[in-house]
């Protein structure tokens, strides 16, 4: 059944013995969601618990790292927080059974939860996580407030994005008037780069080729590239984003060759080509601004190039550009 | 005389043929006050118009170009925003009198105006006049909180920066509670980048050199290099920023090789080292975390770097890390 804010606060109330979710590759929303509601539940004197995630990274762990619950702890209420669904729970929850409360803001959820509070209008999930707290009785500390900022702050690119709502900046107003220092946080989020992420991006400069006058930029990123540097998974995320960033882009194409053998293709518009399109004719998918596709291994990086580059100028074509 | 918000909006009220000034190389936060405050006047049936700025860049020029006095405008009160000293005004308002307002967030401020409205703790000095708007009894229209957003968001680096404060994401809030379109927003003003910029930062990665362990960065831009990618001195703005960005760097010394054959280095820290030591024994000065020198010509790149990074090692003796 669908839940008010209140309704889910009501049921928490009531609750103990509390275990919080969160969803695989742990982002600041999932992790943040998680450390919030955890710590404000226990200074309602709730025992309340965070599962650990056997994906987390150094860079989220420590909002949800020291909450882990107990060898042999029986949780009797369980909650997940920005989980899209239940195949999106990590490996170790797999074995736990009715989900008590589902907090989320993905549109595609499908209401797992026995409870669900589910509002896409939110710039994070945080921003209900919030509520949720001030609904609850809650006093905002600087220690709760912290994860529930790292969430909004993560989720819409620092206020960034247009994903960002009036409530995201209210949430972060809130979180700052408890004295947290957002300068450290942000720079610790969103400044400091890995060497290898660094060298990751000259390449990308070094390599991109540019098409239809300047419109369309196209990125390699090759194994041996990725190999020679050392970077990482996590020191490629969200680098497709940086061909669209050069003045006059209109499609930002990034292929990377994976090390099965097969091409990922990230593609990234602005409003005058449509992204989905482009990934649809290369056996993918996505939304207006962002898509993606994948090449079988046997495709060489140079004829995805050719394929994805032939698809986004059909797609030119058909926006009568 | 010191006033308070109610003040500056009661004298506003009580004037009319107002004049507002911005500070000499127009930022979003002086174009965005001036912007705003103008339309805000405007809608209470007052004449206000915004003068003219010779530095203004296409950047910010939206938020004021159409907003210039007509020929032969007579100004009966003056209003200056964001402006730090009457020094910092612009060639073409020197021959204006009396500053009747002043709008002001720098703590620097030698309190120039007949009346003078200065709140040092203000993230944006945009946030003040946001306060003003409110007390003149203005309703917020999206085209009145554009400048306003924008005065905001480019003085914090989009809340990101430890100068936003809790007032900056409640007036954020409020504008976009106008239906701006913040996501487009800050593409234009945080993500979209000139070739040559992408070209520069490729050039400092390049030639960026280690010392004492990956803790000091040093970037060199060399003039041969900034000719060649044909950079403005609007592509190098905010550079020096990238040296510090790179995981375990405590100092970024970035050197650019002026056009008068002067070295300009600036310095950027993390809490571990005192940029405002290191730049003062360079000749320099500045603050805790940035600060800058300059060398006068005949000093080289190479002897430049020598002194600053001999600078940096005796700052960390002093500090004793």
């Amino acid at each position: 059944m669908n839940v008010s804010v209140q309704q889910a606060a009501d049921a928490l109330l009531a609750a103990d013995d509390i275990l919080i979710l969160t969803h695989r590759r742990p982002d600041g929303d999932t992790t943040g969601c998680a450390g919030g509601l955890c710590r404000g539940l226990r200074s309602l004197g709730k025992t309340a618990y965070v599962l650990e995630n056997p994906d987390l990274t150094p860079r989220y762990a420590w909002l949800i790292a020291p909450l882990a619950p107990p060898e042999g702890f029986v949780p009797r209420f369980v909650v997940s927080t920005d989980v899209s669904d239940r195949t999106m729970l990590p490996k170790n929850a797999e074995g736990i059974g009715t989900i008590d409360l589902m907090i989320d803001h993905h549109r595609s959820n499908p209401l797992f939860g026995e409870r669900n509070l589910l509002r896409p209008e939110a710039g994070g999930c945080c921003e209900i996580v919030f509520d949720v707290l001030a609904a609850l009785g809650v006093t905002l500390t600087k220690e709760i407030a912290e994860p529930i900022y790292v969430g909004v702050s993560t989720d819409t690119g620092c206020f960034k994005f247009s994903n960002t709502v009036k409530h995201s900046h209210e949430v972060a107003a809130a979180c700052l008037d408890t004295g947290l220092d957002c300068g450290e946080l942000n720079r610790r989020l969103f400044e400091v780069k890995r060497w290898q992420r660094v060298q990751m991006e000259r390449i990308i400069v070094e390599t991109m080729e540019f098409y239809r006058d300047g419109k369309i930029a196209v990125a390699l990123l090759r194994r041996a590239d990725i190999d020679r540097v050392g970077a990482t998974t996590d020191d490629l995320d969200s680098i497709a984003a940086l061909p669209r960033q050069i003045e006059g882009v209109q499609a930002g194409l990034t292929l990377t060759e994976n090390t099965d053998g097969t091409v990922r293709v990230s593609v990234r518009t602005t409003k005058e080509v449509d992204a989905s399109e482009i990934c649809r004719q290369c056996g993918g998918g996505g939304h207006l601004r962002a898509g993606g596709a994948s090449f079988p291994a046997g495709v060489s990086l140079d004829e995805a190039k050719q394929r994805v580059l032939a698809a986004t100028e059909d797609a030119y074509g058909k926006s009568g550009l």
